[in-house]
């Protein structure tokens, strides 16, 4: 079985793992004090083009997103996403878990607009009944979103500035960073994300890393005794230096965009077999997830070979589904998916 | 200024006001557990037609409706309300406060229905990541609805059985129950809202008390230690005679109904005059709540003289607004309304 | 049976009853927006010394504290109470169900001192580890406290001092507040503890109200957005003009102050009875709660006419009790107590 | 500098790194439902001796104690604790910050007894204010504690007969348990901990993992779906199998006990010079951690080449603190350390 399932199927990169190798028994403080994480955070602050930020590493996403976003709200404020957002749909209500209501904006390819926040947050000043509605004071998105797709820099600058008109947080979820920072027609970079944002993070999970999230805090109030909240949370990892040795192989050298843009490749090679053989998609990615809509009949032939993750039905005998790339995806196995794909569409075997 | 805005502008009806009166210097043991509170749960377990039945008096709606859910879920369970819901809309983000997400069902006339129920739940099981997801554990409904709706006999059994069916809670928001038990078309009791839910409140603040709400819980796991929550919440109330002594005014001689359809007589007022003038409605109601959909124009005459609550624009020169009636308006104010709009609405004088 | 078991056994003092009866069917606004609150504010502010404050009328005494407390800290943040204060002790951990640890410090007299204070912040700052700790954050102090005892002028100053010196805010509880202001040897008053505390509250529960407790806000922070979250916690009540009233009646003439007097007089009969009879007390208090330590026998017998609360076993045969007085409290009832006392501790009868 | 002052300064244990390693490039499914979690889940079953257990890997103490306690307790109920117990002292109010209060109790060893628990339980029930005081459910202990000692047999079948008797849970912490299994005058195993405890869970991060803790749950009510409560509290890892590798490294072969009981030796050799250099300890201990009372001129001389923990002053030129060794802690650095101690306290240069 060659899993497509997911961009967490293997370990970590080699090199990455190699540096956990040869730090193994190096004595350091705990709790994230260490030399790595310091000289981690200072690359990706230099990557952000600012000194005045605060950088954490945390494990996963799920503790990321929940940490900040109770760190941010005071008891009566929500945070608005996308009703596919991560923390709308796949968190097991970790964010209400905190006593926080997440707002969902429908949205159709994943993203929210600055228009739908601004209306969002005038439709609850200007509702005399505004203090019996939870407050909207967070924006989460998610770039790449949970549909691949991703933000422009115009995009991203209008929602910074209706945040900033409306004194409303702005905080990206990066669980898939790399592979939005890569791809074909993306216009941003870390520097412009910190610019727009109160908060954002660099995911290793599923770029790299064994795992390890680099949240990046610009916003002072948030930033204050921050990792209080982490250690209360759960968050704040014993042997933090695992963290920082691991962001040092990503970063020092640019492997963290190197992987991303390979994940990305071996999805084009996917999308364009896909499309060759006229397959339709739920939506047009240009990241490491692609969403085709296939016959079922292909899908069960396929599954006996590949692993993919089953999306929504379609219709009575079609379905959409998801195939992920990523910096461990082999060309050879992405190949054979895609003539497997051609096969199966073309030659009238199902 | 005469207020149909709401149905709390008031205080208490006055024979509830006389029975507070007659008993203020008499001693009895507070939080809950004097002859008052005791007997006033008798007489309500005696309409719901069971003694197996725990009744609470709280305060509020809102406070009732969080510490019933808290108390029913577990972490990592949520309670499915329909969009328009007022734990969903009107509490500040109370449920999520304890901790637990509201799902949000859509729904064009305040209800949902046993088959969107089912929907969720096998949804949910049927998700390979469902535990990824909040679980829907408690489904609220809210009868008569915040649209001023209500539930048949038939309409509340199916989604008890399918609530049974699949080990959900049901729980009933009964804030303006009186008037919904009242009205044209009802054929609901409290004997089968006691065989139909879980748990579910006669609502004593918007139907004749100064304040109040009568918690009856029939399922046993919610009913263990069920006071120690209600005190944590903030809802035991020191004096909780005062809610005893409300509820026996209200149930010992039926006042509750009377002044109940009192005050659906008197909104039957308001819609047949609307009705007859030819406005629209944003929903056909048989309560004490009547959603017309007017010209602003008529609005804007009909506010130097009545307090109305406005509810959405429909055009852009119409409004949706809300006209309350309650257990204390009175008929000659309802028929100044009502010949106040023949006349804007006929005689051409907007 | 006469209870003195607490102070919360009858109903409201009978002009703030009539006023309630008075205002019973005028129509207002709802959730304190009306005028009686309004007014009832201003009176208070007044008595406050200050415009620049926020007064919210909440019903009772733990609703008040977990709303302000959970409105004050950020997650990370706790409560330092005396061991005895009502949050640690009687709230079935209300403040924690809001996020917040309660530190609890020793405290013999029910009070705490700005020494302790310090000590508590200086050891947190000074741990190498404090980011593993809660952070105390808020001083709560109850006045008079559990046991009856009063904070002096010099004592609130100190703390208040210290509290600003470390950036913690100083929280006063005055369920009993009147009687502590009223009582022999009191150098407080409200313009005083207005100065020295971030927030207070004053109680109308145990001092003549049916229920209600005013809220005064003076930091900026905790005040901004504040409705908000007493919607949130359950506290805003529909008809908030019963509190708004209620308040009126207390403190437009100076009534609180009178009956609060009273009852300290009544209590005093019952002191000065004790102590002739040669009985011992738990604490030494002026305010109108008493706690003598008294013969299990004399209990017995006294428990055959009287309620009281037990506290505490002193010895084998011995128990210290708690007796109450209220602005209710009729001196023929606290003479009978007290000649029953006095025959049941000298004449040998037990 | 040689760090002795905890049992987290290194990596992982060479041959967990190489199973690591070993594995990297191998596809799994995700969130510990991988081959080799449920191999090692099946490992550590069998050790407890019962099948009828479920085991779940987390990354951290922290998570572990949060996640299970907020699984276990209603709104209502409280944690017991040791007012040295990790949850009450070194987690940030991780607690309290899920809902629930921990109740302290007085302990100068860093135990609790069955007797404590068995008065704290009574002491609840027998109050007739017990509603309004947050109920005792679970009573958490650790093992070893944080101060390095450990339960008998006895003591623990005592408490697990308390806790039986009436309804408690009883809750190990074994974030050291390798080094309390194996040390000298230890009569526990893990067959009897699962016999006494509702739950528990072995602690890797101290004991040779890079991270991780094995959680197992015999109560039946607990492991009710209880991986979601892992997922919303932010503690499900994405590659879950990076747990289920390092514990099958570490239980397959009895390395986890064998590493443990290295460290407890290591530990005796300061000890002994520490005794024989006539130093007092603050508690006597059999595991790795040692709480001399030195000098402080002295700790200064060894703070020059050995990282220690401060504990507390013990009077005016003396202090407690711990040395920690580890299954990483090398015998030269060891027999160093001791030497010095020994050179410092005997040859007067001190």
């Amino acid at each position: 079985m060659i899993r497509f399932n997911n961009d967490y199927s293997e370990g970590a990169h080699p090199s990455v793992l190699e540096r956990l190798v040869d730090t193994n028994m190096i004595q350091t403080p705990g709790y994230g004090e260490d030399e790595y994480c310091i000289l981690a955070a200072d690359i990706i602050k230099d990557l952000c083009g600012s000194e005045d930020l605060d950088v954490h590493f945390l494990v996963g996403g799920t503790q990321t997103n929940l940490t900040l976003i109770s760190a941010a709200l005071r008891p009566h404020q929500c945070a608005v996403s996308a009703a596919s957002g991560h923390i709308s749909t796949h968190e097991s209500g970790a964010i209400e878990s905190t006593g926080h209501k997440v707002m969902e904006l429908p949205s159709s390819d994943g993203k929210i607009t600055a228009e739908a926040v601004r209306k969002v947050h005038l439709d609850h000043v200007n509702d005399v009944t505004h203090e019996h509605i939870a407050q909207p004071k967070l924006v989460y998105i998610s770039n790449p979103t949970e549909l691949g797709t991703i933000y422009s820099k115009k995009e991203l600058q209008d929602l910074s500035d209706v945040c900033r008109e409306y004194g409303l947080y702005l905080y990206m979820d990066g669980a898939r960073l790399g592979y939005g920072l890569t791809c074909e027609g993306n216009d941003l970079d870390l520097k412009i994300i910190t610019e727009c944002c109160d908060a954002f993070y660099i995911g290793g999970t599923k770029v790299g890393a064994l795992f390890g999230e680099a949240l990046v805090i610009k916003d002072k109030v948030i930033r204050e005794d921050f990792r209080y909240i982490i250690k209360q949370k759960g968050g704040l990892l014993a042997k933090g230096r695992l963290l920082g040795v691991q962001f040092l192989a990503l970063f020092e050298d640019g492997l963290y965009f190197g992987i991303s843009a390979h994940a990305n490749r071996m999805a084009a090679i996917i999308k364009e077999a896909l499309t060759a053989a006229g397959c339709g998609f739920l939506i047009d990615t240009p990241t490491n997830q692609q969403f085709p809509i296939l016959p079922d009949e292909v899908l069960e032939k396929l599954g006996e070979k590949y692993a993919y993750s089953f999306w929504q039905k379609a219709d009575n005998n079609h379905s959409a589904v998801r195939f992920c790339t990523s910096w461990a995806t082999r060309e050879e196995d992405v190949k054979s998916l895609a003539n497997d794909i051609t096969d199966l569409m073309m030659s009238g075997k199902v």
